[in-house]
């Protein structure tokens, strides 16, 4: 039978039992039992601190509250979903443990500044996840950089060859997006570093509360300075799942070359065994699930950013029952990002290149056009013309079946009377990658100054992250200590 | 210590342990279990009618998979997670208990068409059942129209008073819209009604299978004509995503509504203490939560639907990985429909209206405007200029502080000559919402025709429903004789 | 300076310039002009018929909207800003045409379902013309798949090599697929083909017109039963829009092979220079753009869709201006999804395949494995076991960096008893590919079936298309005749 | 006739019209002409220092570039559609004027680098003014609160009345969110500050060109450190499109609200005539259409945002065409935002508020029964116990058709014994409104806090603005000066 309502003072019938069982969030809410504890920490401290319970109650429920932190730790909540939702199950528990003094923890507190504080601090703890994985990501790629220096690759445009590339280069490019990636972690963290509590239903309290004693005991960097804000504030989530999105994105970028090197057309990778998965049917199969189902998460977490931003967008202040789903959007998208950047980051390292096949097509596919180009433009001759230039050399090879490996320079002088023997030294992969010493350009200098630029942006990142991981340590300490 | 994999002949590694839980899906796979067990009971009937197997081995099959299918049913099947999927675990523990003969039954098959099969008998049974609430919502929406026929209320535009209606009349435009989502969840159980197994991996086989035999077995209306499309085809799942997210849509409108007319500001109903919530910190709180959470869930389920086509635009012929993150989308919108149809379809009757609140505002919001202006064009005027006319009218009456209430003939005279006594006759909300007699408008005969039109609808669909469910119920008889 | 507003009766302040512009749906609407005339033109007929005008007013209506409509026709119609929408502009340009007959035209109607019925108009015939390209997609489909009958492939699952396939039936998977995506427009034409007009504002009217003669004249089914459903129903364009969308996600599915099979690694197909696109800057280039564009519509129709259910969802009723913005999914996805069928249907035909290039790796990549395994099931072997024994086999082979093409006989008898010289027999792509017989599977036999089929299907889908071309032109022939 | 694209050199056919159509982006790039010339003149300027190009070529370039800056101005740059995009035609354009020189400008550019320094250049200019607008929204705001401070209202979750705060706290709620607005749109101004250009097609260039040059005399903060990434990063539209999203989404629920409040249900404003519209049929209306318009827009932006993030998520590197379509979620988000915040920003402060109507409902809402439930804890009962006791006050009440209004200490003294006269004082909606003076809460004090603090970040943020709006004059000087 359904246990009474906290709320049930004032209602005649009971709920209707499709409506417990459509309104309730337990089985979202499990992984905010121990915020939820941690936070009823806090509140009954300053409750404590301001006079508003006595010393003993304090004592009572701040011990109540550890002990069923342990408990919840251990997985062993037994959550009676006739009780709504995690924390009413939580504050009875409490009432059956700590007596009377239970009944107190939730003085100058509604559901609805717990619930903002509780999923906050999951946030958070869940960001500074996602950012440390990020860094083993960034720190992976780089690694693998730096592992291949000097290994070209055709440089792709619509997926065709366009110009050789150093592999380091290449995959480097990835490293800039996952430090922006970092970046928009560290924004989502600076985002949730706000408490919540204190804020009450929507319009705080008459009773002579601390918010700033709370939010100071949760690690956060200062209590919400508008009540109606502060329960009906979901920014931090929408920047949290935002931000895993765009993890993803990149992610889902990087597979779809994984899938693509890894076929036998291309062969640019060796999957390892251990990052493969096999046939139940075909013996032969060596498949990149890994990738695949990378690509996946990342249209769900598109899917799930806008489903979140499609409920927002309905609603009045304050708080309304609609945010409870908010956990979907938050949970689902900061862990597949995470899982993600993980995986990968062990992933990557064990990758194997061939470099025959990497720089495979340099002169079939006429990667070296631009370079005779660049170089007509060199000796003086306008863009455009050498560009029509090259092009009409290059269609006219490729109606006799010929590429660039084919040229002599006599050919070339048929075509433009500039061309020099230099044109045609090293037009191979290896040079032509190399040698766009541009700013940023694909050569070894170019790689050598983005490692370096990489070594710090890691570096300055892993102290922000640093900071917020001893926040999480300093709310997880309440119940610890 | 993880159990060897199926495909584990080819491999010399095994998988690493955070691939084995990134690509698991045993957590989606529950509800795939005892579908599974039923398509394996189809397969080994069609293995031995075949004599692709013995009838020893084909017995041996089916008893171990009825059999599991109990185990399924009390809950109790312990899924490895080192054994990827539903599916491997259910063949391991077939092998386990019939022996050699387990490692028959993936003869012609593979996991591909086997989880093709799985989800669309889940995604057909699924449809049924939201099928079923839907028809008992159309049921609940007219009867609740029925029981308040003549009551009027004034109807809105822009959520302005505009013109009055009858409440009937208003329900009765929701049943329509419930009308065409049962047609929408009819048309995604047609998608979804062919069988894919016998698909293979992608080309069939080489043996000599009967796919027509299993779909007739399954209950489906036909075996799929083109393996390659076979196994990549997720339409039906996009449909029954789309169908369900529409369900969501138009009761999320419905919900808005509940929401406003809860208020105390509209009070148009009065939530029963059964379908309503209370506050943990406000005592005097009977909140609309199941509309709240509804609006919330059809949010979600916009996103699941553009989250699983942005998965599906990106995926190349036939099978790929990417294709298992597609339960999120079937399931979760499937059953936040057909929960939010059941709750509602009881919610509905219960809902209290009060006939006085409904018309409040009637003269104050100068409802009955538009019948002063078709008055006057019964009586020759050109619309605009009657309209124009009734404009000025009420433009000085508001400035006036005074409503369509205070207004007598021989103030209506002063703005038209055509205006006569007969103009103000009936110039309340109940006369006004009555008389809208053209087709579709909102009279007494109008709703009369609608409630008929309700009931003809609802024999339709419910005859068609009655093959789906004989459908699902002769498939699960396989398990069961 | 703006023109005075049609309801600017009762206002006592003209509206903000900011607001005019912001409020403005003119640019959207430009598309609506001619329907909105030959919907006024029924309105004018119905108005005349049911003596609510006389039948000077009624020729002067019709004939001042025939003139419009040639204007429109023309691209002259020159829209005033000030008057906010394309209906009251035409009704403006109609009353200075036809004078005082223009000021009857709006009797018993109002913008509500006025709009309703334009965009229901449009939706029509958008719907028709994207149905026109898709069943010409279908015939280029089944064109281009007859034509290179016997021509095996690599069929792939996970992008890997699984199973050979004849070309044609990869080819034919997606004709199934553009079959089913022509059932799903033929379905929103349905959801389209009721009339609004005779809503009015919301709740009818009570003057006595005559709404299935508007709907007859119009083309139309029928007309709306419920007339706050007829002024908030979106449902077609949600439907047109999900129609429209999944065409783009099957032509998106379609254009990531494209863009694969025309790389150097793959090889597949090359692109008619007509058909592809060059480099500013990298002479050699020849890109797939109609692919990659197609791809990108495809997500952006997604997003349109999630856009258009993310508006409906929070709207009560009847009419809210949130509808106005409903002409972006409905437009931009059909346009897309006509647009991306009709250049495939024309380029299809001329992409030219490489049957070298597309059995290529049929060794390499083991994919006769399963015939191998299939073979041992027919000598009586036990699926799994067999599987097992082929893995092993492929590993070995791959150890030594061989393939199954260097398999003899001897060979494959140390890993198993059971084969024979015949297993080897014919263990090449094309008789691999040709050979799976069972129902939809990779064989001449099921192709020439799936041709057959597809002709039928393609028949019967013109026969409906050909119903509403010819309900478009009833429509159309009100202005003209 | 087609003009010859600039790529046709190694072409054998023309462009088919349908791909021609199919591809053009001129219709979306119109927008970028101006910023294409001069990031055309920025390039032509660092030719010429790096001695890539002859003096007289350089003044030739940039004195016709000059000069189609002007024409572009004008609206009269007239697009040739068979010339592909905006980049071409202004690129010929400039070959008629300033001759031979013209084909010298593409030298160490691609139209790859090219299009994504447009895009960035209008993106700030873009979100330059989106910030402008937020701030002027965020001091409207401001103002209002300030304006009508000591106002009470009932604050509601659930829509449902809970507690009284000061309609000043309310609106503040509103600057909170803005606030964290203009943070996000000042994030993507800084994701926007790094110069593409000198990437070339994805691998820089050989020649010694000076991307740091181009970067300052544009105004950007440094040159990409990848040309890979350069080509290929959109992130930058991905955080614009998120920001303004948000900006959306927020005013999207003060919309809810002041459509809400607009009703003749709530009265709590008077929308003024300037910023409402009419009804075509119904002359009483008066429509509160810009808050409908700016749901829907935010409805629409989500989807654009979705849509845009599923169209990244497929590519893998460098260039894809794909990207041509990243204008509609950039352009059309960025403008529905910064239209949507110079609306509101105007409209805000015309709003009429209604005091009477704000508080109604107070006492039949039970709103100050949490003041009681704390008052009852202030006298030391635990605060479950007195929110059971007045629960059951409430229910009470309720029962006898009674509020709090009609509550004596007398009935008070029934539930508890710790009830005293204190308890009724000031228990209405301004007291209880003003007195929950814990930080963030609704006091008179904390009002003028956040007031305060409104002021600050207002100013930090309006400092940060001014730096991109210099960045953006000094681009624009280029063609100027």
């Amino acid at each position: 039978m359904a246990r009474k309502k906290p709320w049930a003072g004032r209602f005649s019938a009971s709920t209707h039992p499709l409506v417990e069982a459509y309104t309730s969030s337990i089985a979202q809410d499990a992984r905010l039992a121990q915020w939820d504890i941690i936070g009823s920490i806090a509140h009954a401290k300053m409750l404590g601190k301001a006079r508003l319970i006595s010393r003993a109650d304090q004592q009572a429920l701040v011990g109540g509250l550890k002990h069923l932190y342990k408990v919840a730790g251990a997985g062993r909540l037994a959550m009676d979903p006739s009780l709504e939702d995690v924390h009413m199950n939580i504050e009875r528990m409490l009432v059956e443990r700590a007596g009377k003094a239970g009944e107190r923890l939730h003085t100058a507190r509604s559901r609805n500044d717990q619930v903002a504080l509780d999923t906050r601090l999951a946030a958070r703890e869940g960001l500074v996840e996602l950012c440390q994985h990020l860094l083993a990501l960034q720190r992976a790629m780089a690694q693998v950089a730096h592992k291949h220096q000097g290994v070209p690759m055709i440089g792709r445009t619509h997926l065709q060859p366009a110009q050789a590339v150093l592999l380091s280069h290449h995959l480097l490019a990835y490293r800039e997006k996952f430090g922006r990636d970092s970046e928009r972690v560290l924004t989502a963290l600076a985002a949730a570093d706000v408490s919540p509590l204190g804020a009450g239903a929507l319009a705080g309290t008459t009773l002579s509360t601390d918010p700033h004693y709370t939010a100071q005991l949760l690690g956060f960097d200062e209590p919400a300075s508008n009540s109606v804000d502060a329960v009906s504030d979901r920014d931090y989530i929408a920047d949290a799942a935002y931000a895993s999105t765009m993890v993803l994105v990149h992610l889902s970028q990087l597979s779809e070359e994984v899938v693509l090197w890894s076929t036998e057309a291309f062969g640019y990778i060796v999957l390892p065994d251990a990052f493969s998965t096999g046939s139940s049917i075909m013996p032969q199969k060596r498949n990149p699930d890994v990738a695949e189902l990378t690509r996946a998460r990342a249209a769900l977490a598109v899917g799930d950013l806008a489903g979140f931003l499609s409920l927002l967008k309905g609603l009045p202040l304050a708080y309304n029952r609609d945010l409870q789903e908010d956990k979907h959007a938050l949970f689902r998208t900061m862990d597949f990002a995470a899982r993600a950047a993980e995986v990968f980051a062990e992933m990557l390292p064990r990758l194997r290149f061939d470099p025959a096949r990497l720089k495979a097509g340099f002169h079939e596919g006429f990667a070296g056009a631009t370079d005779l180009a660049e170089f007509l433009v060199g000796q003086g001759v306008a863009f455009r013309e050498a560009h029509a230039t090259v092009g009409r050399l290059v269609r006219d090879l490729e109606a006799s079946r010929k590429t660039l490996r084919d040229v002599r320079l006599a050919q070339l002088a048929k075509y433009s009377p500039h061309f020099t023997a230099a044109a045609l030294k090293g037009l191979d992969a290896k040079h032509s990658a190399g040698r766009r010493a541009s700013h940023g350009g694909s050569s070894h200098d170019s790689v050598t100054r983005q490692l370096d630029r990489a070594g710090a942006q890691i570096t300055v990142q892993l102290k922000a992250l640093r900071d917020y991981e001893r926040k999480v340590q300093k709310a997880r300490s309440l119940a610890l200590k």
